[in-house]
């Protein structure tokens, strides 16, 4: 792809900032977890860029984007390259740029914390913790590698949910510091709706260079797993234990047999097969209500709490939050390539309903993944379900059969914004973009209003950007 | 009333623990805020105790009951008299157990506190404050004077269930340790479900002698008042803002014109007569996203924030927080003694639409109060609606109009368990009173099923205790 851009003369005016044009470590650095999607995994397995440059500051970013501009090259900024839909892959190529050393946390008060975006969550959290007992309200499962910019910038949500709801929501993200890419890069700062320019938007309208999160206390959050016989308990337990107000929980979700028995391994031996799990954290000092909560549901069986194992036995174990969101996919794929995943939402009211109707429709097709989250002011749950593939013709159907019975589908085998999310126009980052980046050259191909005003991703077919359809 | 008891037989016996028999000082101590309505009023206007024992420690507690037991007195206790219903009132005289004196903060952990049921709750959190920057999650509006002892036995939630629930759900209470009213008193530790048996249960079936909460930290909440042409903007504009699971706020309600401009005089300049406002406190790093929402919902303005006042604009007003809840009641009530309340629930879903169809209905009779909660997992409101008295007949078809409309009472001019609350017995409640209050001394007439197992209390009729009767 180099010919196409002048990467020599890029590396030569970017002296003093880190770059990398060794093709092997270029492709490496060009790759996120696309390799979930058998879709995806078809679509970009080819995708790299030509040279990895990875500022230390604000000012060296902003002197990349304006070189880039200078010389017409696509950027397309990372953090620690965690996502799942190719988000951060570079489809016409040019910059990678990385941010992942760029990444200090820079001021720490009583209820928030200013960081760059390279700061991996679980170093942010390490920092907060010593400083003042805090730490971030909502993490991904790849707590320990991904970084809060790539968070913010192409994730929605996670771990802490069922408290706060997602990154969307108003107070769960303070400010954004960006650079815009033009000729010469501005440095705004977002605050309020403003957010919704630049978060969840891949990167194609901005650089985030700073983040002001909320803290939440940081207490001992103790993991515990229940067991039951149907799913229908499990999902009925876990819904009713999400809307407990005075429980402070961190994490809820169901994960369906004979998933975690099957691949959760550390933890076989307390998890019989034929067990439908409810995987929490709880704080500390709400864990003698919670089990009371548990001991008086119908069918349940405590299997597994991590704060009275004895040493020998704690040695090794993750923690429960690697064993739920995409890390429960992550677990079963490692043993078994066959499996993929949907995104799905059952939404509130019907919730416990629909995931029951669903699964016994599609039996061990579909193993169930419940996370439970709030979702505008109320208890709700995402799927995050195995799949076992056959073909993307099936996947598909099985996606449209999920829309049928009213769970809509965010769809993890695209790499657009739209067609992963909300299947419209997002137009206030449409318009984001037109006055930040004017010549479209931050991450090509993943806004397809941007790409293509004309396109129907409504049709059912997939988008196919110009620029990977070339390469 | 002392025919009926040995007080000085108990006096001299109590050898060492502090009383007080002084007719107007022991009548002071046996009353609480009753008079907020005038059927309480006109009923228990003459009550009163024949002794104040005042307890400093566990000790002197038992040593009390005991005594207390051995001579066949009834023993009616109270934190510092902030109730509301007559609660720690002793409608059979005998002992006022003033637990006001036993109140030390014994312990403080990340998450929770330990303390003295007399512990004033201000006192606590200043305490807590300064330790670890933690606070209680839930207070009354009354949180310079009321006790956590007292709050816990006759309260149900307050400031802080916008974000937590009430007292009743499970983690909002870690442990209580209560002692029985029995020959040798014993002292007992209620965690979980247990907790049920005592909390809310108007000291009728054991003494708390030591609680334990969970803390949250004690961010600087800023008052926030917005103001609405319509009760119905101002009702939607505040539930939707309490549905916003990332914006932290402490405190949640409507009050309708004009009641404020009329009765919250420190404020009155900052309220328009003809507003209907929503009272907010909202987390410090929280104001920017939370002023943004307000400011894109239809109709609001921003009338006053406390955080922006100049020094001589700031002194002597009152926390917003002493504008909602009972306070608001008290504020209008010291203006207008004509003026009472209610006590409404309004079920999720169909909160808003009730609210605006009730006070349609009742126009200026009954001018709309409202704090939004969490309930079950979900934003609702409870009404504690103005009321202009006119007659208890009035009143009472005020009420039934509510129950009709599909809005349940919790009648606030009763002063039994069962007609203020559920309309039926709590039979873990009555359970634990035979248990641990088998002669029936601690509070008499309080708990209906007790006292006359065969009432009807959904007959319409007023329950009237015997031994009020007698007086």
């Amino acid at each position: 792809m180099s010919a196409r851009y002048d990467i020599d003369g890029l590396v030569s005016r970017l002296d003093g900032i880190k770059t990398e044009t060794n093709p092997a470590l270029v492709k490496q650095k060009s790759r996120d977890f696309y390799w979930y999607s058998p879709t995806l995994k078809r679509q970009l397995d080819e995708v790299s860029g030509d040279v990895v440059v990875s500022p230390k500051s604000r000012d060296e970013v902003v002197r990349t984007l304006e070189v880039a501009f200078a010389l017409g090259i696509p950027v397309t900024p990372r953090g620690t390259g965690t996502g799942n839909y190719g988000q951060a892959m570079p489809l016409s190529g040019g910059i990678v740029l990385d941010l992942s050393l760029f990444n200090a946390v820079t001021e720490i008060h009583h209820g928030r914390v200013v960081a760059e975006p390279g700061a991996v969550v679980a170093a942010m959290d390490k920092t907060t913790r010593a400083d003042s007992r805090q730490e971030i309200r909502l993490h991904p499962s790849t707590y320990h590698t991904a970084s809060i910019g790539g968070f913010i910038a192409g994730g929605s949500g996670g771990v802490g949910s069922i408290r706060w709801g997602g990154l969307r929501d108003a107070g769960n993200i303070i400010s954004l510091e960006v650079v815009t890419m033009e000729a010469s890069p501005r440095v705004l700062t977002l605050t309020g709706d403003d957010l919704h320019k630049v978060s969840h938007a891949y990167g194609t309208n901005g650089i985030i260079t700073k983040v002001e999160m909320p803290l939440t206390p940081a207490y001992a959050w103790v993991d515990v797993i229940h067991g039951f016989d149907t799913l229908r308990e499990a999902t009925e337990f876990a819904n009713s234990a999400g809307e407990q107000d005075g429980l402070l929980l961190k994490e809820l979700a169901v994960v369906a047999a004979p998933v975690p028995h099957d691949h959760f391994k550390r933890h076989r031996k307390y998890l019989p097969r034929e067990k439908h799990l409810v995987l929490a954290m709880v704080a500390d000092f709400a864990l003698t209500p919670y089990l009371a909560f548990a001991a008086r549901h119908r069918g349940s069986e405590l299997l597994f709490r991590n704060d009275t194992l004895a040493p020998e036995d704690a040695k090794g174990l993750p923690p429960v939050f690697e064993l739920a969101w995409n890390h429960t996919t992550l677990r079963a794929l490692r043993d078994d390539p066959t499996i993929t995943y949907l995104q799905v939402l059952y939404p509130f009211p019907n919730q416990v309903e629909l995931v029951t109707r669903i699964h016994e429709r599609f039996g061990d097709e579909l193993p169930a993944h419940l996370e439970f989250v709030k979702f505008d002011g109320k208890v709700t749950c995402f799927g995050l379900p195995l799949v076992r593939f056959t073909s993307e013709e099936r996947l598909d159907e099985i996606m449209a059969i999920h829309e049928e019975m009213g769970a809509p589908i965010f769809n993890p085998h695209r790499y657009t914004l739209e067609e992963g999310g909300m299947k419209q126009t997002d137009e206030v980052q449409l318009a984001f973009k037109r006055e930040a980046d004017p010549q479209g050259l931050l991450n090509p191909g993943k806004m397809i209003a941007w790409e293509d005003p004309s396109y129907d991703y409504r049709s059912g077919k997939t988008f196919l950007f110009r620029g990977l359809a070339e390469a």
